[in-house]
């Protein structure tokens, strides 16, 4: 069932996209070729404030040409840890810090075309500070509790399906259904 | 908070893909540039059998090198009807038609970088036939219990968003959280 790569070249390579064409060789014998998207993979996280809130985004979003409400997120920089990378995004785009973290798993969100895993992150014990958004960047912070998050996912308000992962991931949590393993936020980011 | 497009080039133009390089004017009046992938929209299929299982494929993703678990889904062709797209795919991927279907809603996969909407449907009434493959598509049907799927996203064996979020949305609509308006497969043919 596996393809293996024979090959291939850049077929673009943007200031913030890459893209690749290989040559494969499908399970019978034959070729073909795959094009696809190189990520360098994303952590997103679940920020839990100790009144019961949670913290969202909203941003545009230009290819899909309208603003989304997100849990932040954020690319892993070259050689950074995803936990120290999801203590950075977390910090610059919100200005929390967390106590304690959880790794919750990696999902693919888009296998046809990309290599982007996103890891799913938890963090509690938030405490408030400075955000330092990257120029360009415009991010509006957005505090909810999980019941009005659930009331606009039932209404089909919440598009951004890592969101709507996160959300439900944290019901199964909640629930006693899908553990979580905390873990310190200074053992964490040596980690 | 809107970024408006300034005009743009097509950065690669693949078989399969093609980006997209856009200069855009920021909420502030500075300029930017936004790459992207230009995707068609895909959908997504929950098949339901009679008999309380789920029909699944096992493939093999070049892009994130490993076989995945997922849920029937497939690109929209130029000008079909998202229903019509389902229908087609879940036919030739699985064999299964379906004799009554419910639209759950549109999710957005990678927002960051590909104009790409996933509409998820789901098919209940579903009858077996053949399925038509395409040259090169290497497709394992694979039927689980709705506790079975369960089971494995729970042992972080479900990596696949799209069929995760698909899980969860079953389990809501079973709850009777998140209802399905069904519509009859002819009517819904040609609407």
């Amino acid at each position: 069932m596996r393809e293996h790569g024979q090959g291939g070249r850049v077929l673009a390579r943007g200031s913030f996209l890459e893209v690749r064409r290989d040559d494969v060789r499908l399970p019978d014998g034959a070729s073909a070729t795959r094009e696809y998207v190189v990520h360098p993979g994303a952590v997103m996280i679940v920020p839990l404030l100790d009144d019961g809130r949670l913290v969202l985004e909203r941003q545009f979003r230009y290819p899909v040409a309208r603003v989304l409400l997100e849990f932040p997120a954020g690319k892993i920089d070259a050689g950074e840890a995803t936990l120290a990378c999801a203590q950075r995004e977390l910090l610059e785009e919100t200005g929390y810090r967390a106590r304690e973290w959880a790794c919750a798993g990696v999902l693919h969100n888009a296998p046809a075309y990309s290599t982007e895993g996103i890891e799913i992150w938890f963090a509690r014990g938030l405490s408030a500070g400075d955000r330092r958004l990257d120029d360009g960047e415009f991010i509006e912070l957005c505090l909810l509790t999980e019941g009005e998050l659930e009331r606009r996912a039932a209404a089909g308000e919440l598009s951004d399906m890592k969101t709507l992962m996160g959300l439900m991931w944290l019901q199964k949590w909640r629930a006693g259904l899908w553990p979580l393993q905390w873990v310190g936020a200074d053992r964490a980011s040596t980690g």
